[in-house]
């Protein structure tokens, strides 16, 4: 009988090795609870969350849990069933309705995770016969909706429009849809997406857009609908792909579009009709947390002030952070070691963030992912940056 | 520009014809709420459910219900994290503990969706050296899961472990592991695997084995831990794949085994890295339910009588309804014209059940998919009948 496991002999390796460093599992934080947006208790302390995607605190929102409460004690835990069975709600068409309300597009479907959102899209709109034009540095969800559908794949350069149009030029006389896929904010470094450029060269080529805007909804532009608001450019992104669990605290997620055609992925999306759908207590709390965003711009403008505030900070410690302001900072660091330590340092000094190590990192070099919230007072962040201080001096950085 | 919906002109002229039938979109029901466990309100209508995965009614659990609002008020209405980030709560592991217990299994993975842990589970077990050997009939997810994995995949005739016999000793050269997945009911017709005889073949083999229990979880097994208990051949099965949004009444999957190899998959496993965890009060609701299922094993006792009930019922009709007992059933149509018209007359006489049309149901006949729960009262189940008896003369069946 063959080990099934023998493959991951060398996963399992560079597990131990991470083991012979780290005093705790870097991938298996408890936090036994949070006890508020920007605090948790983590081994028994009070830790700052600095390694979320809680971006404007709404998980800790008291509408958005008044309002899980209210349904679950009318609707129930679940409705066992999937979207095109008995899975949809009126709440689920409502949610539908204001999604697509809120980015002033005629069509919404609502997922059952973000995850699945780019599953669905993706495999139901790029066939064997279409070409995927794909950001090097992509989601796993847009490589894994790639794989789902049987189209070929194009790699193109990290926020590169000019490297994606040299790729589509080559390949002007493919009778199949070329879609292209890249993200508002990339998770891992905070970087935009230069969406009016890439929206320029997908109008040039006759090919379709599609932006993941998972990380930047809620957090870019005049009024949250992210990158393609922010750069003036939302009529030539075809289809709008984002997440619950971001911004809105909750989970889930949905694709919006003007093409009507979207609506027959209803009928033919696996990801979409083969999964049960969202409980109506999320979808109540994700309705009062979208109600909560769109009253209060503020919480965008704090935000932004927090991301310069720990940006800055970091910089100024003399730590090789993002070289621009997002409310997602990655710090650089020069080895996995190093990384490592600084990591176990920062959670011991009561700073969470988030440990990313090759080959699951861009470029290769291990880095500490942090972002910030709305609800971070200065006063937070600023222990923050005393912590980072004190670990790179105890490191000798 | 070419159209990326040309594609699915087949799949829109498909759709038309049904609505030249049909008075409403089958596909698009929409239950304006809940009144309890085995009614909802559907266009103005108090309707009969007959067509959920609500098993054990525990949806509408009061427990349940209870578990969510006591955690929301505590720990909010999200993790926004991956389960290797920030998305680990102390629930979480508490889920995973308790259902390792219900298992009598040393690991437990749990995952954001059902579908979810099919991809994830099957997608990290079986790599690109390896074979996969799915039952024909297999679920979507099942079918999705091998094809993220890079596995060869051999389909065996459903729920033939002979034909599946026949299919191993074939490849019994190749040196990569052999994967056999299986599901405890299928979910279109309430068919149970010959859990025991797979057992035997894949102990012959040399071959691992998967069971999917989503629909058999809760329902079949003196402590209702799927057709692997009932067929006394749990020790043989290697993984256990499930779902909360069946006899749970939540949303969520899982993935159980003794293999200690199976933690790996948090490491490796991209359906489970790449999405944020479930919320904290689907976690305690669905810990509620658990606790609910093992307190009252007279829901399964009901459950099955109400199996009888409904399939003699239908089967002293007239109707082609599956051979066995189940708590699915299955009622086989001649035309899918008679099956459209069949369905919307039963939701017009106040009983809802699911409609499935060719290509997506096995022997591509239409069916009816009638689903009985352990909350109906047998006067529901008469009334139910009533309505399939008054439809069926209606069209001359």
């Amino acid at each position: 009988m063959t080990d099934i496991f023998a493959k991951y002999a060398g996963l399992a390796a560079s597990f131990d090795t991470v083991g012979r460093i780290s005093p705790r599992n870097p991938f298996g934080v408890v936090i036994e609870r949070p006890l508020s947006a920007t605090v948790g208790l983590i081994e028994g302390r009070e830790t700052l969350l600095f390694g979320t995607n809680n971006y404007l605190g709404l998980s800790q929102s008291t509408a958005a849990a008044d309002a899980a409460i209210a349904t679950v004690r009318k609707e129930g835990v679940g409705t066992t069933g999937s979207r095109i069975a008995n899975g949809t709600y009126a709440l689920h068409r409502e949610l539908e309705r204001r999604l697509a309300e809120t980015f002033q597009r005629e069509h919404c479907l609502v997922f059952s995770t973000g995850y699945q959102a780019n599953l669905g899209a993706i495999s139901a709109l790029a066939g064997k016969d279409d070409i995927l034009f794909l950001d090097a540095d992509s989601h796993a969800s847009i490589y894994d909706g790639s794989r789902l559908s049987a189209a070929q794949v194009i790699r193109f350069r990290h926020n590169d429009p000019d490297d994606l149009s040299r790729r589509l030029a080559r390949v002007k006389d493919h009778p199949g849809a070329k879609l292209v896929v890249v993200e508002g904010i990339y998770s891992m470094t905070g970087n935009v997406a230069p969406m009016r450029e890439f929206a320029d060269v997908k109008k040039e080529h006759g090919a379709w857009l599609l932006a993941d805007e998972a990380h930047s909804f809620g957090v870019l532009g005049a009024h949250g609908r992210g990158a393609a608001e922010l750069f003036d450019c939302e009529a030539d992104v075809d289809f709008v792909v984002g997440t619950f669990s971001k911004s809105l605290g909750t989970v889930g997620g949905y694709c919006v579009s003007n093409h009507p055609g979207i609506e027959l992925i209803r009928l033919c999306s696996r990801p979409y009709m083969f999964t049960a759908s969202l409980p109506p207590e999320i979808i109540a709390a994700t309705l009062a947390s979208l109600t909560e965003m769109e009253a209060r711009p503020e919480l965008r403008t704090t935000l932004m002030e927090n991301a310069h505030h720990l940006n800055h900070g970091l910089h100024a410690l003399g730590l090789r952070a993002s070289p621009h302001v997002s409310p997602v900072v990655a710090v650089t660091l020069g080895a996995v070691d190093q990384a490592i330590r600084f990591w176990n340092r920062l959670l011991e000094c009561g700073v969470y963030v988030n440990l990313s190590l090759p080959p699951a990192t861009p470029d290769d070099n291990p880095l500490l992912r942090c972002s910030v919230m709305a609800a971070h007072t200065p006063a937070e962040i600023d222990r923050a940056l005393d912590a980072f201080g004190k670990v790179a001096q105890e490191l000798g950085l």
